[in-house]
C-alpha cells in the first residue's frame, strides 16, 4: 500500500501500521531530528544504523540481523525503516529473511529513496564486487512518503533523487521535463509502480528503469560509492543517451536537448576508461566483451528490442561515445 | 519441476538442468564419492561446506557469497546443491538471495533431504538463538530425488528420514504404516507438495507439518544440534501425541499403538526440564506463558482449529505430558 500525503511521522498512520512489536530502524543521522521521537510514538526498540551508500554492507546486514535475533522478535514484528535508499533497501533485505519475512513498512526521507528506492519491492546490499550484488524481492507492507520531509532537503539531496526522475522522463514519459515539483514527484512514484506491476522481477520491460545505470554503477564502484548515486546516474544517463545517438536510434537534436536538460546536474570529470570498462563487466571473469544497456530513440520512449528492453553492445561501439566523454568531461 | 527415479547422477537429467555456467555445491563428505565426478560432467565449479546441522550457519552462508562474489557468476549461472538437508537449506538461501535469485536444482542425498527438506521451497540457516530464524521461501527450478542412493544409507540416515515420514503419516496419513518403503517414500514427496501447493507460505494448513517440531526443534536446541533432527522430529512426535491424548482428543488406544509404532527409533533419555521450557521459547522475551501446537485427534488427522491448525498450551497443561516423558525417558 503506498500513501503520499503531509505530516505522516506526526499523525496516526504509522502507529496503525504498527499494531504489534515494533522495530524501527533508522538511519543515524536521523536519530535526533526524527527517530527517537517516531520510535517513542510507535513504541517501537530504535536501532541505528550509518549513513550513506557505505551503509548497504555485509556489516550493516549483520548489525541488523543480531539486534532481531538477540530482541527475539516474533513474526507478527513490523520492521519500519526510516531513511534513504541505502536504509530501506538493507532493511527491507533482511526482513525479507528474518524468519521468512515479517511485516514492512517503509519511510523514505530523501527524494530519491521516494521516487526510486523505497518503490518496486527490490532490496539489497553492496559488495566489494559491485552493487546490489545480494538481496531479494519483497514488497512491503506499506511505503509512507511524507512531502514535507521535501521541503528541509539539502540541494544536493534534491539533484540526487531528480536524475532518477530525469531517467524516467527519458524513458517513458517526454511530460515530465514540464512538471511542476511536487507533481513530478507525484507522478515519477506511479510511473514507476506502474512498470513494476508490469514485470516485477524484471524479465523484461521493467529493465528500462536501468537506463543511465550501466555506466552509472560503474561511476559508483569507481568512486568506491563516494560519489552520489543520482549524479553518477544522471551522468550514465547523458552518456547513454550519447550511445543511443551512436548507434543510430536517438537524433542528434534529441541529443542536444537532452545534454543541456542535465546541465543544472554540475556532472563531475572523474573518469578512467580502463576502470569503467572494468567496472562494467568487460574483464574475463564476466563476459565476452559484450555489455547490455538500454537504449531511447526519443526523448520519453525506451526501445523494446523484442520484449528485451536492451542490447548487447559491443565494446567497439563504444568507442566513439568514450571519445566524447573523454573529450568533454574532464 | 519433481524428478524421481533412479540412476541420475550418473544419466543425462542434470547435465541438461545445467545448460549454462554451473556451481555445484556439496557436502564435504561426498566430494570423494559423487560431487567430483558430477562437477565434471556437469562442467560445474565446486564447492564443498561443511557437513552436518553444523553447516547451516553464518559463515557456511558467508562462504559461499564469497565464493560467487569472486567467481563473478551472472544471473544465468544455475547452482547445484548436492547433500543433505543442510546443505540444500542453506544453498537454496544464498540462491534465493545472490543477484536477487538464480536458477537452482536440489540433489538431496539423504531420504530426510528427499522427503522433506529439498521439498517445499523453505530455505534457512541456523543460529545460536534457535533453528531456521534467517531464511527464505524460494522455489526450486528442479528436485532431482535418485533412489539408488537410498541403497547405500547407513541405518541412522534411514530412520532420521523415517521419522518426517512417520509424522506425515500421523497428521495426514493414516495408510503410511502399512506400506512397503520406496512407495512410502514417492507418496511421503507426493503428500508434502500437495500440503505445500495448497499453503506455500504456511499461513495455515502448511502449519501441520510442524507436528512433533515444537518439541523436536526445543530438544535440537538443547543438544545444540548434536542429536540429529528425525530423532529430535520423532521423540516430539510421541511427547505431542501424548499432550493431544492428555488435552483430550486423541484416545489412550491411539497414544500407545503410537508409542509402539516409534520402538524402533531408540528414543534416547536426554532431557532437563528446564532447559526444554526455555528453548521453547517461555523466557520472558518471546511469549506470554502460551506456546503454539499442533495436535491430533486420531492417527493420520491433525486438528483444523478453525484454519489456524495449532491451538496455543499454557504451560500448567504440559505438565503430566512432562511428566509422563521425565518417567518415560530417563
Amino acid at each position: 500500500m503506498l500513501y503520499i500525503g503531509r505530516q505522516f511521522l506526526g499523525g496516526e498512520l504509522l502507529p496503525s501500521l504498527c499494531p504489534q512489536r515494533t522495530v524501527l530502524i533508522a538511519d543515524v543521522a536521523l536519530k535526533m531530528l526524527y527517530a527517537e521521537k517516531l520510535a517513542e510514538r510507535l513504541k517501537a526498540d530504535l536501532l541505528c544504523i550509518p549513513s550513506g551508500e557505505m551503509a548497504k554492507t555485509f556489516e550493516t546486514r549483520s548489525l541488523i540481523e543480531q539486534f532481531l535475533l538477540r530482541g527475539g522478535y516474533g513474526r507478527d514484528t513490523t520492521m519500519v525503516a526510516l531513511g534513504g535508499g541505502t536504509t530501506t533497501d538493507v532493511v527491507g533485505f533482511v526482513a525479507s529473511t528474518y524468519l521468512r519475512g515479517v511485516p514492512l513498512v517503509l519511510v523514505p526521507t530523501t527524494l530519491l529513496g521516494m521516487v526510486d528506492a523505497a518503490i518496486g519491492g527490490k532490496t539489497a546490499i553492496n559488495t566489494e564486487f559491485g552493487k546490489n550484488l545480494l538481496g531479494t524481492f519483497y514488497q512491503p507492507k506499506a511505503i509512507v512518503v511524507d512531502l514535507d520531509l521535501l521541503k528541509t532537503l539539502p540541494e544536493a539531496e534534491k539533484r540526487n533523487g531528480l536524475a532518477e526522475i530525469f531517467k524516467m522522463g527519458l524513458i517513458a514519459r517526454p511530460d515530465f521535463f514540464e512538471l511542476e515539483f511536487e507533481e513530478l514527484v507525484r507522478a515519477s512514484i506511479q510511473q514507476k509502480i506502474a512498470i513494476v506491476e508490469q514485470d516485477p522481477q524484471e524479465k523484461g520491460l521493467r529493465r528500462i528503469l536501468n537506463f543511465g545505470h550501466t555506466i552509472g554503477h560503474a561511476l559508483e564502484t569507481i568512486s568506491h560509492y563516494q560519489m552520489p548515486h543520482g549524479l553518477c546516474v544522471a551522468m550514465g544517463c547523458v552518456i547513454e543517451s550519447h550511445l543511443s545517438m551512436c548507434l543510430g536510434y536517438l537524433s542528434k537534436g534529441d541529443f542536444k536537448r537532452i545534454h543541456s536538460l542535465y546541465e543544472p546536474f554540475q556532472l563531475p570529470a572523474q573518469y578512467n576508461r580502463k576502470d569503467l570498462l572494468a567496472a562494467m563487466g568487460t574483464d574475463k571473469k564476466r563476459a565476452e566483451g559484450h555489455i547490455r544497456f538500454v537504449l531511447i530513440d526519443q526523448i520519453g520512449r525506451a526501445i523494446p528490442f523484442e520484449g528485451h528492453y536492451c542490447r548487447p553492445v559491443a565494446v567497439e561501439e563504444l568507442e566513439k561515445t568514450l571519445d566524447w566523454m573523454e573529450a568533454t568531461y574532464h
